[in-house]
């Protein structure tokens, strides 16, 4: 690892934590003179294992104005002391200020926690110094030291889960001390201001007697959501839920540690209801009963995840207390009963941005009864929570490099930031990624062509065509990674000329004598066969591409590549200036980045600099669970992002036509 | 009317409206130093109707600490304009404070509402103002007139319910315009921060667009519950409960003009488990169904109650949106489904003191499904958010008079305020006051008889006993207000002595010859006869008091009269300091000052000084329901009010002994 304290400031924990998918250097450092952001200097003390003082690191942060210097700390990995997550009740996030400016304002909070010499010297509450301008904070060293687990690509987390248990043993009433039974619990955890609702009230009394007042306070943020007899501490679960439109995935995790327990996947039941999000909102159109229905099937889904998680790790699912749920809008507006109408017509209207917070009983899960569901915000009608949480766990907005994040599937989600600015789009890219509308297309399974190398020259017992299949077997098909790959190759070896077209054969035998008898016809429509099941099949057996089906992924890149291309132009860049490409979802993660940029799918840069981010719409569900301040974050970037609506732009359709040739 | 400019500072607007219950004169001013209040000085500007300037009036106020000026002023019926009710977000509670002091901090909607030129003039926004110490305080003209109701205790209170409507027109959504459904209505009401929950956005994008944009938004506080189609302003209803062991009480209330609609009562349907509230909770002891089955009786009054208020007003209940109920601890608990049987054991027990906000479908109503209750939080065990409604309706902390508050009942509950420490207790009278364990007790029903006098000396045509009987009808028995005046009576004219002793026969003679022959034995138990039903009828079959009801007053009285002395002893005052005692409920209304008095029910005090109080409690959940700034002063009673427990206090016997005598 880089060792921190040689860190220049402007260079964030999270980019160190990140450094493995840093392009090494050359990139060089685009110079930002910081106008939207504002430059936090940590000063961090730290002890030894033995008690004695380590030299202090140094560590810079950029974040954006308004954010507290406990969150921008934390969310760089910077460790302060707190127990109450920042909500100023605990009194112990302790940082000095130095700082030239004017004195930062002192609170009542912090007035009851320094004398005034401490004030006077700088010294304020973390969670309540909004960072608005450069500041130089002093961290002293920890009194405990805290977890962190290493999640979203590869993000620094420092836990401080929404979720809390607190153990607690109470002294009994006397006609001397009549607290009330509440009051007598939340005496004894005074860091937190709790509040509780009638659920708990209800059981409270009877509880703390059978208990002996020997009880276990469950804790969401500062609502108490149970009292559990005895200690149960160490049973502290949530459950992360990436709700794609086909594929659902499911996330066990222990908060207290960040350790997932189980994973477990499966379609969307949804899927009778139609494959993309467009059917399943026509469907609630045609059918008043649809809605409800669709709901029901999304809360089938989630609540079998939960199930298969929960008996995997052997855990009790009445100890899951909070799930978050990452899903585009249309996803998110279904699993809530929301009417999902408007979004599928134009102008494209969401009911609502951030959905409200709910109990995960009211989208069909079978938990702890007061276990509460986090949905995560969405930026417009097709740039949703699933988006929003890949932003937070590729670090988005709290990075000063220029960076592209795309997400490709049938709506393709783009996101850019210049360190200062972030801008979020959609594009229509139609099913082409996902083997849809392609002659041989299938989807990523067993028997899909996933990679193609072609060898125009090959001669002797080099193959012409090399291919990668999914689960080495005999190629069945091709999926979009294989469709990117095959195209970029034809490109490459000049079988497909710039506009797309398949060359002639007899220029072909020139440019590709290796390959050249695999151009044939299926019909009236000329292919390129890729594999031949057996030597005497008929072109229409054979997995091939289609000359409608590079037209398909010209329509298709050229939708993506229009989005980019005007988002780089509306923050004046080019395409050279992008630093990092982040490709989301299991298609990015299968792209060949060089195919990718020959066909012009992403800006021509290095393909060092393209990155597959994984699923990272699952990793931010997880870190919202872990960390209120990484939820806080995600909620922020509401305001930090502007969505960029390309279908109304003038210049639309000259940038889309221009990005139609490779 | 008094001329409110006349006034000077520290008498209050409230007490001008208590006026017709104040002494007249020479009770006096007590001199306070004020130190547990600040005194606030209003000058308030108006305008004539025709917009001249007319002179400024100047209004003196007392409240605790730490108090808003905003509320301040509310509380006590000087208007400042505001749209949110003061929750710092509409900018219009425009004031300027003048002061010696050091300056009034500035927050961060000032900046926003005033130039620094206001600012350093004083000008702040009243909301956000505490008042810490005194403060001068200058009210601008109002732009619009607020309306007003006359509510408790001769209480004007300013009309700034929980509940609002507001009608809006809404653009439709354009491609350049994409704004969320929420946020395109929340922006046309950002005078407050607007919240919504999944029931509301679940209907929201259809109700918009089946209404063509023109909705009425329906606001409880900052939360939006409802978006009705059309303007439906003009139906906004709540309902206020007294809910009583006995008797439930249900006014249903117009919040835009404070008018009751309709008022209805019953008896509880929780009778059938007993008539007072140990033997329920008892009950709940000894069944698990049994708290299920009272909360369900509870519910079950509320919601014919409800019924009849709307029907008889012809309301639609779903145009009701909220409900106040202010009832003791175990009416509370039992409504709300908590186990109350720590209320009924040592150390006595709350769960919690502040019950939280629930739908009022919760605990049993059909009203708008969103609608929500509040109850009144209770002080004590015993002491319960019908007396804190009572204390609002009263005006207990805003009133710088020693005043005593009691509530005779089987549980008697006693306040007692010196104007700067207010102190409440519980004291366990029995039944005696609603004629239980009374020889010929009965309810105050028709045939009871009520009020008594009698004449010593009474010759010819003179009646020796006159007796006042509720109906007019025949005496059948003697209710609480009838105890009390025979008891009294036969002290002043020398039947009972000092003791409680019905005196010998042979002395009776002497001191009231008109009445000694009404001294009669009913088995070996000596009696006065008060109605004796024909010239034959045996002492029996007469309406009688006993030696033993005598006994049963005694220490139902003395129980009471231990109450408030030791209270008095507290903030070292004697009986004579009190300069005014209101006694609650309907027995209040019925009880004659001069008896009270005379048995030491109530100290010794000039009978002007003693009113009869009314339905307080129901009072109080009216004003709960058209003032958030009152339903916050009832919370704020919580921290003013001190309970003091009698029961382990080395001095109780002593004092109880002392009681015992008239």
């Amino acid at each position: 690892m880089t060792d921190d304290a040689a860190q220049g400031p402007g260079f964030s924990l999270a980019d160190v934590a990140r450094e493995g998918l840093i392009e090494p250097s050359g990139t060089g450092q685009v110079a930002h003179d910081g106008s939207g952001r504002v430059d936090l200097s940590f000063t961090v003390h730290s002890l030894a294992e033995d008690g004695a003082e380590v030299p202090p690191a140094q560590r810079g942060v950029r974040v954006p104005p308004g954010v507290t210097v406990f969150d921008a700390a934390s969310w760089n990995g910077i460790a302060i002391d707190s127990t109450c997550g920042g909500h100023g009740t605990c009194h112990k996030c302790r940082i000095r200020i130095d700082s030239d400016g004017p004195e930062v304002p002192i609170t009542r909070h912090d007035v009851k926690t320094f004398s005034s010499e401490q004030l006077a010297d700088g010294w304020r509450l973390g969670c309540l110094v909004q960072a608005t301008r450069n500041l130089a904070v002093e961290v002293p060293p920890l009194t405990t030291r805290p977890k962190a687990a290493t999640v979203g690509i590869g993000r620094q987390v420092i836990l401080r889960p929404a979720l809390q248990k607190r153990y607690v043993e109470l002294s009994e009433a006397t006609l001397a001390d009549q607290r009330t039974d509440l009051v007598r619990l939340t005496d004894a955890i005074d860091d937190l201001e709790l509040t509780a609702d009638l659920h708990v009230l209800r059981r409270l009394s009877t509880v703390l007697r059978e208990a002996d007042f020997k009880v276990t306070a469950v804790i969401l943020d500062e609502a108490l959501v149970d009292v559990e007899p005895g200690d149960t501490t160490a049973a502290r679960y949530a459950i992360a839920f990436d709700l794609g439109t086909t594929t659902v995935v499911g996330t066990l995790i222990d908060v207290g540690t960040g350790t997932p327990l189980a994973v477990a996947s499966s379609l969307n039941q949804q899927q009778p209801f139609g494959g993309d999000v467009i059917t399943r909102i026509s469907a609630t159109m045609m059918d008043d009963e649809a809605l409800g229905r669709l709901q029901a099937a999304a809360g089938a889904t989630l609540a079998d995840l939960a199930q298969r998680v929960c008996r995997e790790a052997g855990v009790d699912p009445a100890h899951v207390y909070e799930v978050a749920v990452a899903g585009n809008a249309t996803m998110t507006a279904l699993a809530l009963g929301i009417d999902p109408e408007p979004l599928g017509v134009a102008p494209f209207v969401m009911t609502a941005a951030q959905p409200p917070s709910v109990l995960a009983g009211d989208i069909g899960l079978d938990l702890h009864p007061r276990a509460r569901a986090f949905f995560f915000p969405a930026l417009g009608a097709y740039v949703g929570g699933d988006i929003v949480s890949g932003m937070l766990a590729s670090g988005m907005d709290r990075d000063k490099r220029t960076r592209l994040f795309i997400d490709v599937g049938t709506n393709c989600e783009i996101v850019l930031s210049d360190g200062e600015t972030i801008l979020s789009t959609a594009a229509p890219a139609g099913p082409a990624f996902e083997g849809g509308a392609i002659r041989c297309g299938m989807r990523a399974a067993d028997g899909a062509i996933e990679t193609i190398k072609l060898d125009a020259h090959a001669e002797g017992e080099d193959p012409a065509v090399t291919l990668g299949v999914i689960g080495d077997v005999e190629a069945k098909g091709l999926c979009g990674s294989g469709l990117v790959d095959a195209v970029a190759e034809l490109v490459r070896v000049g079988l497909l000329d710039d506009t797309g077209r398949l060359i002639p054969e007899d220029a072909a035998k020139e440019v590709a004598p290796a390959l050249a008898d695999r151009l044939a016809k299926v019909g009236e429509e000329r292919v390129f066969v890729l594999h031949r099941p057996s030597p005497t099949s008929e072109p229409a057996e054979c997995v091939y591409l289609s000359q409608r089906d590079v037209r398909e992924l010209q329509f298709a890149k050229a939708a993506i590549s229009t989005g980019w291309s005007l988002l780089l132009e509306e923050l004046g860049l080019e395409q050279r200036d992008v630093q990092q490409v982040l490709l989301a979802g299991s298609f990015g993660s299968y792209l060949s980045p060089a195919s990718a940029v020959r066909i012009g799918l992403v800006p021509k840069v290095s393909v060092l600099r393209i990155v597959a981010a994984g699923n990272v719409a699952g990793e931010g569900a997880k870190m919202a669970l872990l960390s209120v301040r990484e939820r806080a974050g995600a909620l922020a970037l509401l305001e930090e992002v502007s969505y960029v609506e390309l279908s109304d732009r003038a210049d639309f359709n000259d940038t889309f036509v221009e990005q139609l040739s490779f």
